[in-house]
Order: C-alpha cells, then structure tokens, then sequence
C-alpha cells in the first residue's frame, strides 16, 4: 500500500488517551481541506487538544462536578431548547428554542449587535439564506465544502468516514485493555452522540499496533478521503453491523441543496455561513459608508449545514445562527486601528502556533499589546477584535477561566490568511471553536471581482500625488508588429519584463546605437534586434491621483448556538445538600436572563393578584421581562422552579405589601432578600438589569428582610 | 367545451378597468385552493378590488402624487434593500437588506416583540426552518400548496397560467379600445411586473366578447387549473413570442425542497410559514405554561416561496421575513378575551363580506366592541386582535387612512375557517394583504394530533367535578353476541344509539316484562328483543374530573417585508419647489427611524471632531443610533442626505459649541432648530426617541434657533 504520512509533524499528539478523547466530537480535516479550515466556522471544530488538566477544571462556578445528563434534561425541560418536529420522531441536527433559550438568545444578540454594530457604526446587513449555485462556486464551497462518506454496501448504512475509522480503532483499544486487565474508563451513554456504538472484544494488541492505532486516532483530523480509506483497508476495519467493509469513502457537500423558480434549471443552496452575501454588497457598502474606509459590515442570520452525522446537541446542528463581521482594512500601513490603545492592555489567553507545535496546550496570558508587538497576533486590527470578542464573552457572563484563544497552526490555513484564532470555550464536550477571528487577506473580494469583474475595490484619491520619474516605452505600433511577425508578442513581454536598470541601459543603447538587442527565450535565436523607428524609451514623470486596492478582510464570526449552550454550562450548578434533592440554578448575569423578574404572590389571597398585574405593567414600562406566578406551589417551590430558568430577581407580594405597598426582593443566586417600597425596589431593579449596579450594591442601600429565609432557601 | 362559472356570483366584479387593474399584481385562487387563502399569508394577497377612489387619494401625506420609480430608485440608491447577489446578475424574488433597511426591519421587530410578545407575555419560539416532509404532508402543503403553472411547448419558457390568460385578455381589451379610436390609459413601464408584455393589436372585438374577457378578467383568481386551461383553449391564446399554446396547467408546489442528510432520502421543505413549528410543540409549550389556558406562542423568522413570477419588489419575494402569533383559546365560552376592555372602543375601518358580496368596496368605520356584538367579527379573541393589529400598524407609522382591514368572504376561506379579516395597507401597488387574522378553528393542532398521537389537547382540572345522572348500559358479553349471532354488532349499535328517554323506557320494559324490542333497521325482520340476561340499563351516577379538549388558533400573521416595504411608502414625500431639484424625506417616528441622530460638525476645523466623537459616544450609552457625517458637503446637503434615510434629528456642532458647549437640534419634517446645551439636547432626544415627547413639546421648552435656517432648507 501507498506510504502515507501517519504522524503529521505540524500535529501534537494530544488526545490519544481515549479517556480524553471521549468528548472529542470532531475531527477536522486540516491540511486536507484548507478551505474549510480557513474560515474558521465553516467547519465548526471542536478540538482535541484539551489535555487531563483542562478536564479537571470542569467544575461549575461553585465546584461542583458537572452532570451533563442532569444538566440538559433541566434545560429540556425548561424549553432552553428541544428536538424539531419531535412528535413526528424528530430530525437530528434541529432543534427548536422555547420561550427561554428564544429569550437568551435575543438577548445574546441584543448584546451583540451594541457591543460590536453599534458601537463602532458597523453597517449591519440582512442577505438572503437562498444563493445562486454561481456564488458558492466562486468561492470554493461548491468544489471543498465537503465531509468524506463512505456506505456499508450491504446494508446501505452511510458513515463518516472519519467518525468510523475512529470508532473501531478506540473499540480494539478498548479491547486490548480488558484483554491486558487494565482498568477500562467506561464512557457514558451520550444519546446525541451518534459515533458508531462498537461493542468491544477483549482482544489483545501488540505493543506496536497499539502505538499505531494510537496514532492514527491522534491525527485523525488530517486524513483526507483516500488515506481514510486507506485505513480501512489496512487495519480491515468492518462495519460491525453486517461485516463489510464499507465502500471508499467519497466527498459529501455540505450545502443542502434546492431549485430555484419553477424550471429547476437554477441550482441554489442555502448558505452555510453569512459572509458571502457581505462580500457581493461590498461596492455597495462602500459607496453607502462614502467611500471612507476602514469600515466593517456585519451581519446577523441562520446558516445550514447538512452534516452527515450531527451531534453533541447543539453543538453539531444543520440549522444554526451566526453573527459575522466583515472588516475591510487597507492591506498597508500595517493594518493599524486607530481604536486599539483602547483596548491594548486587555489580557487575553492565548495558545500560540509554536507552543502546540511543541505538541503542548499550555496557555500563556498576554495583554493584547505585547501579543501584537511580539508578532503572536500579526496585527493590530486582528488584536483589537480578538480583544473585542474577550469583551464580549465576558458581557454576557462566559466562564472567563474557561476561555482561551487558539491560534491556527500553519496547516490549518488557507494559503491567503494571514492569521487566525479561534476563540474556545470549555465544556463538558471538550474545547468548543464558538467564534473565529481571521486575517483573510484579499481573498474573498479579489475572487468575486475576477469572477464577476465587479469593481470590489477602493480607490483612494490621493491627497497629494504619487509623482515619480521611471523609464516607459511607447511603441510604434505600425511598425514593431510587423517587423517580428509571428514573434511580436513575445518580443514585447520580454520588453515589459525588463526592469528600470535595464531600459536605462536600452535607451542609452538606442541613443548611440541606434538599436539594442535583447534576450528573448523562445525566438529563432534567443535575441531580438529592436530599433529606434520601433520604440521610444523615455525618462517620464507619472503622476498617480488615485490609488486602487483591494481590501483586506478580517473577519470575527460567532456561532450564536454555541456560544448560548456554553453559556448555560458556564453558569449552571445545583443548590441543595443531602436532604434535598439537587436543584438546578443558571446563573445568568441579570442583563442576559431571559426573564428578569419573577411576581410571586404569596398566596391565592384575591388582594394579591391586580398588585401582581400592575408590577408586571410597570415593569414592561420600564422595558424589562416578568412573569407572574401565581400557582398554589409554595413560595420556595416557585422560587426554585424560576431559577432553573435563570431568573434573576424575584419579588413578593404578601400582606404587608396590601398595607404598605412595600415589596420584597430576592436575589437567585444569594437567594438573599431586601424590602422597600415597590418604587425603590423596581429603580434597584432597573439599575442592576442595565448593569449599571450589582446586588451587591442594592444589599448596601436596601434593608435586608429575613422573614421568609427559611421557607425560600 | 364543458361549461364552467364564468362570474363566481361570490366575487364582487370589481377591477374590471383595466386602468384600476394595472397595479393588481396578483390574483389569488380561492374556491380552487381554500387551503392556502385559509392562511391569508400562505398566499399573500394583493386584492384587486380597489377602485379608482382608493387609488385617487393615493398621495404622500404632504398631498403629493408618489413617483414610486422616483421613489424605488432613492430606496435602492440608499440601501433599505437591493437585489441579492447583483453582480452575479442578480436572482428575482430575493433581495437583501442594506444597513438602513436592516436597522428599520430591526425597530419594526423590536416594536412588534414589545407590542405583542412582551404586553401579553406571549411564548416565542424560534423554530427551524428546515421541515421534515411528513408535517407538511400532514398540514396539506404537500398537496395543496401550489399555483398553476404551464410550459410554452416550443421555447420551454414557463408560464404562470393565471397570469398568462390575464396579459393576453388584457392585451385583446387594449387593441379593442385603439380599434375603436377610445383613449388607451397606458400602464406605466414597471421593471419588478414580470407579468408578460404582451404588444396589443388594434382589433376590433364584439361588444359580447368585451364583456365575457371583462368578467373574466374580474375573477381571474377564481380559477382552477382546468378552468384555466378550457380558457386558454376557448379563446385560443398563444404565447406571443413563439406563436404556440402553452400545455396544460399542472400545480407547481411553492416550497423549496431539499434532501435532509447523506441519504438524499428524507425530503425535507423550507417552511412556507411559521406556524407548523409552533402547533407541533404544543404540548410543551402548554407544559411550560403550567397548563394555563389561553396563551399564545409567537414566532419570528424567515419564511420560503417558490414564486414562479416573483415581482412588485418587495411585495412578492422568495424568502421573506415573518412574525407570527397563535393564540390558544377555549373554543367554549364564546372565545371571550379578558383584556377585550381595553381596546373595545378602538375603531376600525372594516370592509366586511357582506359589502364585497354586493359588489362594494365602502368600508364601515366601527368600535371593535360594536363589530363584535353585531356579528360582524366573530368573538371577542379575534377582535382583540385586529384592535391590537390596527395600534401596532399606527405605533410604527403606517399611514392609518390607508389601512383597512377586510373581511374574507366565505369562499376565500377554508372549511373548518371561523372568520378571517385581513390588515390591507394601500400602496402604489394597490391594497396590499400585509396581516392576516384568521380563526382556525381547532384545525392544526387536530390534524397533527390525529397523524401523530401526541396529546395535543388541553386536560382542564374541573373545579367542581361535573356530576350527572343517566341511564348506562352494561352487556353481558359473553351472552350477547352469541344471541344476535351476525346480527350482534348491528344490534349494539342501534341500543347505543338510544336517547335517555328511550333508555329509560326500555329500563322499565326490562323490568316489567324481562326484555326490551327494539327496532334494527338492517336485520331480519326489523327489529331484535333484548332479554334482561343479556344487557342491564341503570341509572348511575357519572362523575367527570377532567375535561379534555383541543384548543382553537386564533392567528394573527405579519408579513414584515410588506410591513416595510408599505410604511416606506407612506412616510415618503419631497422637499423642495420648482428651482430646486425634488429632494426625498422619509418621515419615520423616531421610534422606527434606522438612525436617530445625525451629528454634522459644521465644518472640518479640527475643534468638532472630538467633540462629535463625544457625542456619539454619549448616545450610544443612551442606547440612541447616530452617525457622524464629517464630510465636505454643505450642511444643507448633509441634512439632505439623512432626510433620506429618515433619520429625525440633526444636531450640528458649531464654533459655539467650543466656546460654551450648547449645540443646535434640527428636526427632520419642518427643518426647525432648537439650540440648548448639551445635556438638554440628549436628554430632549432621549425623550422623543422613546415616543415619551413629541418635536412640538420639545419646541415648547428649548429656545428656537434661527441662524442656519437659510443654509439648512
């Protein structure tokens, strides 16, 4: 069999403890499909190179152990989120939002568009999902945006190829440890993970296919479809199912695929990320922003992706939302934002290309500055958004402990970027890629303004000219053509080619000479003869007025869904000891919540209940979200069911607030509580849901009531 | 040729005039499809019977004739939206949003969540897009979805049938006027009417054939397939440019197919509409309700129509934006809605069935509480709605004298249809269908229950169990089969089919005689004797603690494009009289305008800058869009610019604002300025932004400003 690489140098070898590699939910090709990589999102990674020390970290914020099967069945529950159409057996990959994760969700974009579109005038823009085949071929999705699938042929049963070569190779590990008595760390039964279940066999290895196998597995993101089918046929790898060994594995485009208008002749797909309709526009955008650059344009929309196997929940879905930004930069100068002192000392983690090069994940915290100085980040603009999207993250209250910013390694590239990384978060699945930030040269402008020959350009008027002087030919037409018949166009490019020295050293010819001879490969000779009645070398001044380019795009994309299921994981843990059954709380930061006040009446006393629907009222005055619950359950149970949606405040409606109209407030997380007047309370409330003050600061200027302590916590 | 309706005596025979017909751009099946007209947006509708009164008060508010070309082109020139993927020649029916179109489609949203979602808290969902086949099956897009399309036999272009028979009979009425030297209104060259150019031939016709192609042409949406095609055979109509009659009709499904994983086995659709999603969760949203009865789920996402001949720019698009709400309501109890008080005297503008049935277009002016006591809407629910339809339409600036809400007559409607009313928006394309309100009846949540199996019911707990006596029946199986033999089900079936009264006098022959006769159509001799060995009637007492029952939807439905696409137009007028070149304003409330606030410093001396940097610094703390335009226009020219896009307010920075830091603010529709220091001016704007103030409070408290009024007008 053909020799193909089984340890890419540019890898490290992380991941090849199969414990580790558990949550490994993908396996991205790298050097394979640099398209792909590229564009970070495009291929939404998540990566194996988490190591035992950054899985001993998956705590919650309190310290507990995090219980990922307790955990989404709450949130399930509680409609964060649930399977489509799941009455008609549902479809893997889609999922809808319920009214809580539709809520966070709104609000995470809410978030998004002040903290990136509004404040720094981005101009937002809304493309249509349907694009015509032509755009996509351009841009190189037709021919790479693809996953390798091979087919059982017996049973028809479709694989990922790379899924499957995975899951036999960890099964005969696996039974290679029982084999050898060592202790087999049981994975858990992970319904969304529709990795091939391999039962294994107790079977011992020799020491040198473990190794390999161990290998293979480490890189196995690097393979494309020949070499994964490869792997099959090497190692036998069947299908447990039926026995056979499944077909060569071929190429799945992951656009799905419709017809647009009524002959079907118009191919379209739906678009797999927003970026393409920014591009197209950018003339546009250009001529609306005046002609003034830098400038960003952005954009907020579903994207689909048919994977062929979707899992890890929301992680891997067909249907999701994403948030791009476009920034068009002038490719010299440096690439400077005239913002970034800003920002420049923000700290942020960061995991270079040398230090896992080094086979190694260890993080080393930089401010932003010397990250750009150092030439970690290639340059400011790239630094500014990275610093940015740590901003953001931390807004809408992600674990920062759980962030790191990862660094494309060389071949993980395409051939046009510059520099990428991928801002990670931690989860119980692993590092998950949830935004990407990559210098994309002039790619994508350049591409569509070959294609289409629209101008994607800038031209800048020149404030002062470019004058200089340089040496420039002027043929006499008429004549040079005819004077080297066939040859005339060779002898020309060779006349184009020369440089500034060479023509100097041409006219000085021709002034004396009356001619001068140049080396032209191909000709009858390999010489020509050119006269002065055939052209005119002269020392001219230009004068440039404007100067075109095309500019170079840095491009922040988030995955929305990835970002909000992190988010529930950073900030989910259980209240309750022994007595108690567990109860889950998400802390969500106040501006975040879904919901940010829960009306309690204490009873089903009928004095309790137009209280209720006026404070609801008030609060909607004041733009913020309640709900009323005025169910016979007590006044904790409510509570607790309340922060299982992440609802921040709560507040009490009892006896004395019929006398005196003052109302308590509890806090979610302290479950602490204040009393005061129904005014100062919503002021409170109003402050701390803009994130202008804390409950700490409330707790200062509030009286705190302790009555109902017991019956709440 | 078989004979078929030629005037439907449900349709009104309005649109009859050519001239009044020029704008109706489409043409709705409904007896042939009472499917799709069933959801008035399944089908957006642009109704063709306006008249020529409607179409005369067709003017801007400021009493101008609207130019729409003049207009369409300023809207594109700045960007509310653009055909997609332009440089690539651009794809009908899809258009993309540009960053003035986004921001206003982002307020109308954010409006629209407050108004409904947020005032009535209301469940939002966001479903996907992407739609297993069997639910579309089961709702009846499948096999109902569809419009007649037919192929041109020689050129294999495709025609939309209705639309091809309504150009050629048009055509035919044209040359008939030239024939008889009458004056021919000429219909204005519209770039978006992909309706066929057909060139007319001065041809004298009958004055029969006249009024037969007038009927025709009257109820051209009337028309299934084969009626269509019997009038494309009967009056020999020919695709113009080929000479040939087109084929038959055949239905063209309007949804986007696609296949749903590797297999290219699961069909999936992009959903016409957002309401599926919402019916098949039902049961958990009911769940998360905490069983409480009535509320509502709401939706707000794209939305997918294969159109064959997509036209009218906006109005009639392939994907589009939706934001739909299904209210679940009791369908016992006459579908009261307990906030119906405080909307009763909101008085709408109504053309109900029973005009349009005699052939009118007069609209009634009506309490909602007077149209619902009188019948003419039928219950409180639906009601409640077009009340809060009409102050959503008013809150973001629709033209109210434009809006009225018909009614749809009772072949527009689907079977199981209650009532139906539709928020029409009158623009230079006619009335155009913008909302729909339609009572389903328990329709959706029925059929996907019957498919399914799930639960889609509501278990109401009775308060006081509802208790009754009757007379039951209890067999003696094991005998009573045997002594009916073949007869025994028939027999059973007529005693269940007994009343109480009945019951009770056979429970006495029981007892008096031993058995009961009863008449059995169907068996030997008519009638059959039942013996007290084989059945017992007694009086028992039966005991419900449970009522279940499937809830009705009441569905208000907005299509947001044409939302959009009509508060453009009728918030746009020019400025400026016979020297000046007619400059465009676009009078939005400030609370839906893109931007809020242009800063214009007055001129490049480097003192403005930082101070307008400040500034828009301090608004977008305010949470308040502006942007800065620095460039070397007058500033009449910049104020200018921004009246375009609707933006309100101006503030200009000037040599004055250095020295003591006041700043002027100009309003956009009377050009007036108010001059006051800074924190004024913000807290002014804040004001009205919010719709807390008007310009002409503001007025009343700032000074007045006169000094650049010259330049500024």
């Amino acid at each position: 069999m053909k020799a193909f690489k089984l340890a890419n140098p540019l890898r490290p070898l992380v991941g090849t403890n199969p414990a580790s590699n558990f949550w490994k939910v993908t396996t991205k090709p790298t050097s394979a499909r640099p398209f792909t990589s590229s564009h970070p999102l495009h291929r939404a990674v998540i990566t194996n190179n988490s190591n035992k020390k950054d899985m001993a970290t998956l705590t919650t914020k309190t310290g507990q152990t995090i219980d990922r099967q307790v955990m989404e069945s709450m949130l399930r529950r509680r409609m964060f989120y649930t399977p489509a159409f799941e009455i008609y057996g549902s479809v893997a990959g889609l999922f809808d939002y319920g009214p809580s994760g539709c809520g966070l969700q709104a609000n995470i974009i809410e978030t998004w568009r002040k903290h990136f579109v509004l404040e720094e005038d981005m101009l937002e823009v809304d493309c249509t999902v349907l694009t015509p085949h032509e755009v996509f071929k351009t841009s190189g999705h037709v021919d790479k945006f693809a996953d390798w699938m091979c087919k059982d042929p017996k049973n028809g049963e479709i694989l990922r190829a790379d899924h499957f070569v995975e899951a036999i190779l960890e099964a005969r590990l696996k039974g290679d440890k029982e084999a050898r008595g060592q202790k087999v760390e049981e994975k858990e039964a992970d319904p969304k993970k529709k990795k091939k279940k391999v039962k294994s066999e107790a079977v011992k290895l020799d020491d040198a296919v473990v190794k390999e196998y161990e290998e293979v597995l480490a890189q196995i993101d690097n393979y494309d479809g020949d070499q994964l089918g490869q792997l099959i046929k090497k190692y036998e790898l069947k299908n447990p199912e039926t026995g056979a060994e499944p077909s060569p594995p071929v190429p799945f485009n992951l656009m799905f695929q419709t017809a647009i208008g009524p002959s079907g002749q118009l191919a379209g797909y739906l678009r797999p990320e927003t970026a393409q309709g920014q591009f197209t526009n950018f003339a546009k955008l250009l001529e609306f922003n005046m002609q003034n650059m830098p400038f960003a344009s952005a954009s907020i929309g579903k994207s689909y992706r048919n994977e062929i196997s979707p899992r890890a929940g929301l992680l891997r879905v067909r249907e999701f939302l994403m948030a791009e930004i476009e920034h068009y930069v002038d490719p010299e100068g440096g690439k400077k934002h005239d913002r970034f002192s800003e920002i420049e000392n923000i700290e942020l983690t960061l995991l270079d290309k040398e230090t896992q090069l080094s086979g190694k994940t260890d993080v080393k915290t930089l401010s932003i500055r010397k990250a750009v100085e150092g030439k970690v980040v290639d340059n400011e603009t790239l630094g500014y958004f990275l610093a940015r999207i740590h901003l953001f993250l931390e807004k809408i209250g992600v674990d920062m402990s759980k962030v790191r910013f990862r660094q494309h390694m060389a071949n993980e590239m395409a051939h046009y970027a510059c520099d990428c990384w991928d801002a990670e978060l931690l989860t119980s699945y692993g590092w998950i890629e949830c935004v990407g930030c990559a210098d994309r040269s002039a790619y994508d402008l350049t591409v569509h303004k070959n294609k289409t020959g629209a101008p994607l350009v800038v031209r800048q008027k020149l404030e002062t000219p470019n004058v200089r002087q340089e040496w420039t030919l002027e043929y006499n037409k008429k004549k040079f053509g005819p004077a080297f018949k066939k040859d005339g166009k060779t002898v020309e490019a060779a006349i184009e080619a020369t440089t500034q020295e060479q023509r100097e050293a041409f006219a000085k010819e021709l002034q004396e000479n009356g001619s001068f001879t140049i080396d032209v490969p191909g000709v009858a000779d390999g010489k020509a003869s050119v006269g002065k009645d055939l052209i005119e070398i002269k020392y001219s001044t230009i004068t440039e007025h404007v100067r075109e380019y095309t500019p170079n795009v840095i491009e922040p994309s988030f995955g929305i869904g990835r970002i909000l299921y992190s988010l529930l994981e950073h900030n989910f843990w259980t209240r309750g000891d022994g007595a108690d059954e567990a109860r889950g709380v998400i802390s969500f930061p106040p501006t975040i919540a879904p919901t940010k006040v829960l009306i309690v009446p204490l009873s089903s006393n009928k004095d309790f209940s137009p209280i209720a629907r006026k404070l609801g009222q008030k609060l909607r005055t004041l733009g913020i979200s309640s709900r009323v619950d005025d169910s016979s359950a007590t006044i904790g149970k409510r509570y607790s069911r309340n922060d299982e949606l992440g609802t921040p405040f709560g507040i009490t409606i009892d006896f004395q607030t019929v006398k005196d109209g003052s109302i308590t407030l509890r806090e979610r997380d302290s479950t602490k509580q204040v009393r005061a007047d129904e005014a100062k309370v919503l002021e409170a409330v109003r402050e701390m849901v803009t994130g202008a003050k804390t409950w700490k600061d409330i707790q200062g200027e509030l009286p705190a009531f302790e009555a109902q302590e017991l019956e709440v916590r």
